[in-house]
């Protein structure tokens, strides 16, 4: 058995009892019932995630997956393809929107090589990056697959793998992007995954024209149209019309499911990510928790099919983590409410007029 | 000229030239175009407010104006009085809503006697609160004015003694309430300035039933044919049909503007404070940051009123200032946005294709 299929196995659904324990506590609360609503839910989600009524949530790490993908050959992107490499080392560099809201959330960055095309070599023998690269960007999938089955396999157990490796020292996860054109394949996986036609998917990324919009999208239908991706068999679409940097978040939030450690999902490439999780592995959705609703347009059908709501909705369209990073705020506040507010009992404080 | 007069002369609007040079620098950063959306936003106002495009948001305190009501005699509340001294308990003890948010926000939590109905000396005595207490609580607002116009003078002068006071320690503040029965005020205000139907800005508050909602609402309509407020003095408005802790929200955030610092605006109660500030001093809306849109029905009206869009939306009706904690994360990670990202020089970064 392989390290994909022994994960999946692993994966079971929320601590039910512990769930039931935290909301009793926070039912009792000196507040009117569930006045803090969506922190609330929150809570007693990660209570359900750890198995604890105290879920340890200090040690939080945005991994931020990067790669490349072919189909920029097609003019999908406003940005040159050179951008990736550059901004993976912004980043290292500490001067990406990332890390700035890392560092406001307490949280630290690692950045992942799954596939850029351009050397960073050096920053991997540096330690500054994790290199699990796969190839130098994926194929162009207007023609083809993005990557064959085995790769796609390849990119999803560096995820796990990772999620592993850095889950002795982190307690909370975020997922993060960097890619060039990955609006592309996040827009595929969503129309294939929910059947909705490729221009309700479809936005403008980091900035395309109205022209230039028409043209990502019958790219996008082209690249179903070739590939023929199996809605049923999420391997299959990650392969297909997938990105590298994609499957290795759907690697990483599946490894932290496997772990039973909450990951903040950040934007749209993200939720593809996400996406390929939950069709891998169903229950991995119990372990996600959505950061935001992006301006991406098919972000709120991709979340939809996944059954989150997200804490924030503030237009951002960044990614990079940036998302996560900010929520990871709202993680620790929940579990704060959870531990640190007296009950009508603790504090002798009068209940509502019954 | 008394305080309250010469208050309003110091309050201007916000630095034209700090704004513009914000946005310059914003829209260099190495990201898509306003790719973090309303925190970039929220970045310009901030340099807008401090007239820096390094804004201090270091020092955030969150100011928790504690009254009680007479109206409450109508049984507009699903809590007993009592409540309001005993929350004030809560929160010196450091086990309220507030406390847990306001720790995960770095932020310091002070709570103003501005005229709760109950003997909270003992507190004042040992410094855990500040003792601005005007009445016992105010009058039964279905029989006569709330409180007189000298009273709602020296609520207002109170708050702004406050932000003058704490202001040489505290570069963000934020706005809280505690008061039993204090959503009825609020709607009422809200009703006043927005010209809107007291039933279409009434809500549950802290939880009555469909029968004490048709009450209430019937109750606020009493309040306000037998005081006739002048909706074109925000005085007036708050003497006739206001609440000692919102006169001390608005004079909070007049003291705030008249200091040039940024005041975020918790939930409903603190909007009809806000609302009152805006009526007095109309340029004092530039420095108030809108904390969340809250569950409490007339608190989407009061925000359009007001012209702003509140930060989140987590189902929040708790009040207390939490929202304002948790929104305290996001002006500290605006602030870094304009100071800590790279510009597409400074980190040598390919631009959109033009």
């Amino acid at each position: 058995m392989n390290l994909l299929e022994s994960t999946i196995r692993k994966i079971t659904g929320q601590d039910d009892a512990a769930r039931k324990r935290a909301r009793a506590r926070l039912e009792q609360l000196i507040m009117p019932h569930w006045a803090l609503g969506r922190l609330m839910d929150l809570a007693e989600d990660l209570a359900g995630i750890t198995g604890s009524l105290n879920p340890p949530v200090k040690r939080k790490t945005i991994v931020t997956m990067a790669g490349d993908h072919g189909v920029v050959a097609e003019g999908v992107s406003a940005y040159p393809q050179e951008v990736t490499p550059q901004m993976v080392h912004g980043i290292v560099a500490g001067g990406a929107g990332v890390n700035a809201l890392s560092r406001q959330a307490g949280a630290s960055v690692v950045v992942v090589d799954m596939g850029v095309a351009g050397d960073l070599s050096e920053l991997a023998a540096a330690g500054k990056i994790i290199s699990r690269r796969i190839a130098a960007g994926t194929g162009n999938m207007a023609r083809g697959a993005a990557m064959s089955r085995e790769e796609a396999i390849r990119a999803l157990e560096a995820g796990i793998d990772i999620a592993c490796e850095l889950g002795s020292n982190v307690d909370v996860f975020g997922t993060g992007d960097m890619g060039i054109g990955n609006t592309t394949p996040s827009s595929a996986i969503v129309s294939v995954l929910s059947g909705s036609p490729v221009a309700d998917v479809t936005g403008r990324g980091t900035g395309v024209n109205d022209d230039q919009l028409e043209q990502k999208i019958r790219i996008i239908e082209k690249c179903i149209a070739v590939n023929q991706p199996d809605k049923n068999d999420g391997l299959d679409v990650l392969a297909k019309v997938g990105g590298f940097e994609i499957g290795g978040i759907a690697g990483l939030i599946l490894g932290a499911a496997s772990l039973k450690k909450p990951v903040v999902v950040d934007g749209f490439i993200s939720t593809a990510g996400a996406l390929i999780a939950h069709s891998i592995a169903p229950a991995s959705a119990d372990y996600m928790i959505a950061a935001h609703r992006s301006v991406e347009k098919g972000h709120r059908i991709a979340l939809e099919l996944l059954g989150k709501k997200p804490m924030i909705d503030l237009d951002l369209r960044l990614g990079e983590g940036t998302g996560a990073a900010l929520v990871m705020n709202f993680v620790e506040a929940a579990v704060r409410i959870l531990t640190e507010v007296a009950t009508f009992e603790e504090a002798s404080v009068s209940q509502a007029d019954k």
